[in-house]
Formats: structure tokens, sequence, C-alpha cells
């Protein structure tokens, strides 16, 4: 008999390929794609079988329901992402998902319920690969959206409405589409094969209504791999999060002079790129100066007029700055562009910067975070908090109720990549402690 | 009345311009396109005016020819290109084939001939703008050219087989072309204007019967802006061109680790990015060290994935390796390559490098500098000889003939850029250099 934690793993690489992704070489699976439809019908079977009833809110989450003792307690949700980057790994966000259909089939197995009900939930838009904007579908559900981030439209010009209102109609749609919380503006008189811009718009206006009410939820707990090399590093199976990395970032534009490589003597140049090349030395710099948990990046750099022949006159790059600790954060972009200011000085280059995203910090629940360190005890692991330089769903339902996020070791902390790696006995060891927590968190309540 | 010098320039002006350009807002003028014919058409007519009979040979070269006291000694040849990068400026080629016009209209004007012919030639493509390729003209006509070098293709999948049989038939094509030195493969049965694969081939085996025998030639002189600050800074008008620098160009490939911007820790990294910018540096620090003629630039980098939060795993970048001595360029090129893979060792990053370009020093031919120099004493002019760091066309037809190059002073040596600036005054000056070269050229063929 195959076991929970190594099901939960051998579902994620079913959903790798085709048609639950939308290409036959590489793992692409898009919000309201094709590839997504198929991927939310796989799951919703794999939800009945372990005893919940299934629907999709107005956000286009698939939400799968284990009934309480209690059917009017808040619920506890348990849930991750689906949607995935361009030639992804097969775990980032799918295998939350299956973790925690895995533990109320655990439950269901035995024909115990918690006194409180057990959603689980599977998110449509936690990467932002399709639309300008990443976490749509928790941001819906925390209430945490307001109508004018969804004006996005896709690389090939589809608006997010049209999209709703061309997604497949799933089989789903038809029982839970529109229960309560979702209330679809679908008009009789216009199929839903044939979508329009007027009903995109109801669509878009009937996304918001995918919010839950304060007070609703007991908690959100959301299982994840790392994307990071510490827990591999350490050989820890699982660790507690303890908050979301705050995050900075900046646009800069370095200006300096074009030239004619063959026939500007060095001394006379004023060389974009020279000066650009200074800044990303002195980004990573700060950073390792910092000796903390502060990490610093230059990952997008682009140098025009980009000729082999030609000095650089414009370099264009991305800073990002992240820390545990919001104060820290601060100080190291300060840091970074102090010392940005003075290369451009000396080396008599224009500077703009441009900050751009301003994330601040997000705890998990200390409460929560005691119990899940507890569960983790219990499953004879030592016990590891650390800080998510990642965002994820759980740091946009902080807004709505007490989170709590179990990391899952990954192969040398590569992600975002066909090679992502997790071992199933690890997916074990986080079913037992998901369990566990969730056995306390009744315990807890109950206190 | 307007002198020949402020004319030449004025010419360059209004060559700026639709229909000289194929750009309403910038002079973009590429080889083989509408504004390279107008262009051809607009220069015919000017070359007319000054005495001479046109025609267009098999490399679409446009060739003005002023009769010799003997029709059958070897030519003077004059001339420069008028093909343009983007955004270009106006001066950089065309200026030189609109004094070589100047210089025979100034004869012409007093019906004065020399012993030799003087033929005025705009080759069409220098710059490599079009096609992966430059010099194709210059090369072509000092039979430097193989079969090879025209399988290429532009940017929009034209091969260039294709554009020579597309290119407008030009008023001037009826007359001169095909003539002795082009015989281009014109099938009757199929007007030029339905360009076919088939008929494009028959262009490209002609082009190469643009080539001119040895012994031909008299020699080239070739007017051009400096392109560089030299002569700006030392507030000279002209100065005498003693060789083209050699150059060596490497692609770089450095392949570090991609990962997630947030939970990679800094000590953790194999950042592609900052490796290069290192390299990128030293780059400039080992030329800047050399405090000769030496310069090397990294002009084109390209940072793979290229997301703001993704590490980047991949950088590529070119390195230009310059100087007027091929020894000292070579050993400015090893100590680069040295420290790069001092660099990638230190970092755990994967270096790759790859000569792609290697032009031997072309120095100009010592007893026409001598007449340069005469000829810039005489003008009243302070003698001043300076390597090109760019190349010309001089350095292909030195394969021909003895080659002299005049270079004249442009504003801050800004050039590739519509600030290019030529002050009429030094065109002036240039234009009675070069009648001065012109005179002394004939008595030391005399002597």
């Amino acid at each position: 008999m195959v076991s929970g934690g190594a099901r939960a793993v051998a579902r994620c690489d079913a959903l790798g390929v085709p048609p639950y992704s939308d290409a036959p070489d590489m793992l692409v699976r898009f919000f309201l794609t094709p590839a997504h439809a198929a991927t939310q019908a796989a799951i919703a079977g794999w939800m009945a079988e372990a005893g919940m009833a299934t629907r999709i809110d107005a956000a286009v989450n698939l939400i799968g329901r284990y009934e309480g003792e209690d059917p009017a307690a808040p619920a506890l949700l348990i849930g991750s992402h689906i949607d995935s980057v361009r030639d992804a790994g097969r775990y980032d966000g799918p295998l939350g998902v299956m973790l925690g259909i895995e533990a109320v089939a655990a439950l269901h197995a035995t024909g115990r319920r918690m006194r409180f009900p057990i959603e689980v939930i599977a998110f449509g838009d936690e990467e932002g690969s399709r639309f300008p904007a990443a976490m749509l579908t928790s941001r819906a559900v925390a209430g945490a959206l307001e109508a004018g981030a969804l004006a996005v439209t896709d690389g090939d010009g589809v608006t997010l409405g049209e999209a709703l209102a061309a997604f497949a109609p799933s089989p789903l749609r038809g029982e839970g589409w529109g229960e309560g919380e979702s209330r679809l503006a679908i008009h009789p008189d216009r199929p839903l094969s044939q979508p329009s811009p007027r009903r995109g718009e109801g669509f878009i206006h009937s996304f918001l209504s995918a919010a839950r009410k304060p007070h609703s939820t007991l908690a959100y707990l959301e299982a994840h791999i790392e994307q990071g090399p510490i827990l591999d590093s350490e050989n820890l199976a699982v660790g507690t999060v303890t908050g979301i990395a705050s995050q900075l970032r900046y646009r800069v534009g370095v200006e300096g002079m074009a030239g004619h490589a063959g026939t500007t003597s060095m001394p006379l140049r004023r060389d974009a790129l020279a000066a650009a090349a200074e800044m990303v030395l002195e980004v990573e710099r700060v950073a390792l100066d910092e000796a903390s948990d502060v990490v610093a990046t230059v990952g997008r750099l682009s140098a025009a007029p980009g000729a082999p022949n030609v000095i650089p006159g414009r370099v264009d790059f991305t800073i990002d700055v992240r820390s545990g600790d919001g104060a820290r954060r601060d100080r190291a972009a300060a840091a970074i562009l102090a010392e940005l200011a003075g290369i451009a000085a000396r080396r008599q280059v224009a500077l703009v910067s441009e900050l751009v995203q301003d994330l601040p910090p997000s705890p998990c629940d200390p409460a929560l975070m005691d119990l899940l360190d507890a569960a983790i005890a219990a499953a004879g692991q030592p016990v590891r908090r650390l800080v998510s330089g990642a965002a994820h769903d759980a740091m946009i339902m902080a807004a709505l109720c007490p989170t709590a996020m179990l990391f899952i070791r990954c192969a040398q902390g590569i992600s975002h990549n066909p090679a992502e790696h997790v071992d199933p006995a690890d997916a074990e060891i986080a079913l037992e402690v998901m369990l566990g927590f969730i056995q306390r968190l009744g315990d807890h309540g109950d206190a």
C-alpha cells in the first residue's frame, strides 16, 4: 500500500504532463487555461475520494470541504496554488494541495471528524505567470483585492474578464458554482462559450465576491517546498516558517555616454555598463557584509544600444532586497542606494532609481507556530524555524485569519526549474506533522 | 558662393531625411533599401554635375569617373560608404564621398585633368547594419570576398540574393549596369521586379565580379570623420591616419546557478551576473592599466532568465580589444582572459570564451602618408598622425592598392549618434588637403 506522502508526490508527478500542462515538453500551467481546467478536474476527483464535497468559488479556486462535527464552526483552510511558472518543477504549489487532501483522506479513512470543518483550497493564481499581477486568487479570498487590480491583460491581449468568461465550464461548476460565496453574473441568454466584454465585466465583478467574511475561517495552513537550500544544507525534512520576508524592489537606470568602442580612449569614457557592473557588485557586497538573512539581487539587466563595437550608453537593472526584518531590509537598501550614488558621481553617469514594490514582512501566527513545532517534535524531527524569502499565498491569507506554514525540503534548494525534487519520505513526515497540527488545533480550540 | 567643403557638409545634411532615410524621425540607411536607391540617385546627379560619368558596379556601389589624360592609366579611387547605422549621424561615410565629388568638381571647374583617371566610389555596405557581415561592398571590390560570406540573411529573413534581386532598378543601371566589371545575371525573361531565389543566386554570383584586377588601381584615398575625440581635444581640423587598429572580438558565456532571489542566501549563490560584473570591470581595468592606445569594451551583455526575483544563471557578453599594435593588443587580451578565468574559478561559475574576430592591424601606405602630411602642411595645418580605432573600407582596400586616409575632426568625438557634428570650415581644410594630395600624387607618379 502506498502511504499518503508518497501518493501526494506521485500525484504532483502525474500532473506534470499534458493535459495538466499546456506544453508538450515542459510544465506550463497558467491561470484559466485548459491545463488549469484539467488539473481542477483531476484534483476534484481525489478530493471526492477523500470524502470531500467539491466546488469552485467565484475566483475559480477549487475547494473540497470535509464537514466538521459542528458544520457552523469556522473552517480550517489548508491550501496552496496549482498554477506554475513556465518550465516549472512539479511540487511548487501542488504538493501543499495534495498533502491537504491526504490529511483529510487519513481522517476519512478512520471515519474521524474534527469539531471544525476542513476545507482544502487549490488557488488558481499565485505565480502571476499569465497576468501582470500575482496572488489574485488568494487576494480575492482574503478580501484583499480591489476591482482596479483586475484590469489586467495577458501577453496575448486577453483581459482577465475575457479569460474568466472563456474558461471551460467544468462539471464542478454545475454543482458548486455560484453556491453561496460565488454569485457569478451568468445570463441565461448568453451561453458560456461565447465570451463578451460585457460578460467579462460581470465575471470581474463577481470575482471579488470570493472574499470570505472576517472570522469565517479558523486558520490557514500551507505546506510548501522551501525553494531554498537551508533545510537541505542542514539535513532537515521540514521547518516551521516564522513569516514571509519583507521585500523592496527598485528599478535603476544608469545613463552614461555611448561611443565607438574603437575610437574612444579609456580615460574619456563614461561607460554605463562599467558603472552598472560596479553597482551590481556593491549590491552583492552590502548584502554579504550584513551577514544576516538579508538577500539582495540584481536579476534583470539590459545594456543599450547593445552592439559589440559600441560603448553602452544606457543600462537598466532591477534590485530586489529582502529580510525577515523590515528595518534590517531598509538599512541594507539605504546602504546600497548610497553606494550607487557614489559610483555614479565618481564615474560621471546619471543615476535614477525608483521604488516599485514595498512588501512589509508578514509574520506567521505565534500560537500556530508553537503547534507546528510541537507536531514536528512529536514526529521525531528536530524543530527548526526559518523565514521564507519567497512570497506565498499564506502571506495574503494572514489578512483574513491566523496562518501557519510548513516548509518541506527540496533537493539543493532548486525550484522554478524542472529539476525541482522532493523526497517522498519528507512528504510522509510533512503529512504526519500536518495531522499532528490538526489534532493540536482541535485540542487548542477546545482548551 | 558656397565653397566646396561647406557644400559637402550641406549635402550630407540633405541626405539625413526621407527619402534618403528609411525612417521618418531618424537617419536609417541600410544596404539595398529604398533610401539607398534614393541616395544613389541624388549622388549620381552631383557626380554628373562635377563632370563624372556614373555607373553602378556588380556589388551595387555607385561610381563616378572623371577621365584622365591617359584613360588607360590606373585610376585614383576616392571613396567612403553611404550606408548608416540605425539612428545615425549624417557624416559617418557620406562626407568622404561628398568631398571626393568636390575635389573632382574643383578640377572640372578649371577644366583641369590629371594624367590618371579619378573615380569616386560610394560603397553600399560598410556598417553591416542590415546583414550580419560588414564591408561586403569594399571586400567585393578589393577581391577579398568569398562566395560563402554572401550567404547572409537580414533580420526579416531576406537573403542577400533576394535583396539584390529586389533592389529598385535605378535609371543608372540602364547605363552602366553590367559595364565591363559587372556581369549581372539578368535574364530578359524574368523582369527585375520579380525576384526569385534562382535569380538571387545569379546576383550573388555576379556580386563577386565587382572585384578589380590587381594593379588596376593607383591608390585609394578616404576622408572620414575621426569618430573619436583626439583631433577635437587637440584642436586640430584634420589628421593623417597611420593605419587601422588591430581588433580581437570574443564571445564570453558565464554559467552560474539560477535560483530564487528571496530564498537563496548570499553565501550559497553562484550568481552569473555578479561574476560577469567583476569581469566587465576587469576588462576595463586591464585596458586602463595599459595606459597605451589599447581600448577594451564590453558592448553587449545579456543576463538570463532575466526576472527581477531570479538570480541570473547565465550571462553572455562580448569583449572587443583594439590597438594600433598587434602585439600590444594580444598582450592585453591574454591578460583579460587570464583575469576572467581567475574570477570564474573563485566564484565557481563556468566560463567559455570564443574568439570570433581577429583583424590584423592595417597600416596605411608610408609614401602616401608623407604626401598627405605635405598637403596638410601646405594647407597651413599642423601635421598630426593618428591610428584609427574604428574599421573602415580603407582597411579592406589595402588588399588591392596603396591606401591613404584623412581624418576630419568631429565635435567631441561623438559618432553613431544624431549629435554627430562636423564644422564646415574643417571640411574646407580637408578638401584643400585632398586637392593637394591629388596634385602631389600626380607629381609623385611623374617623378
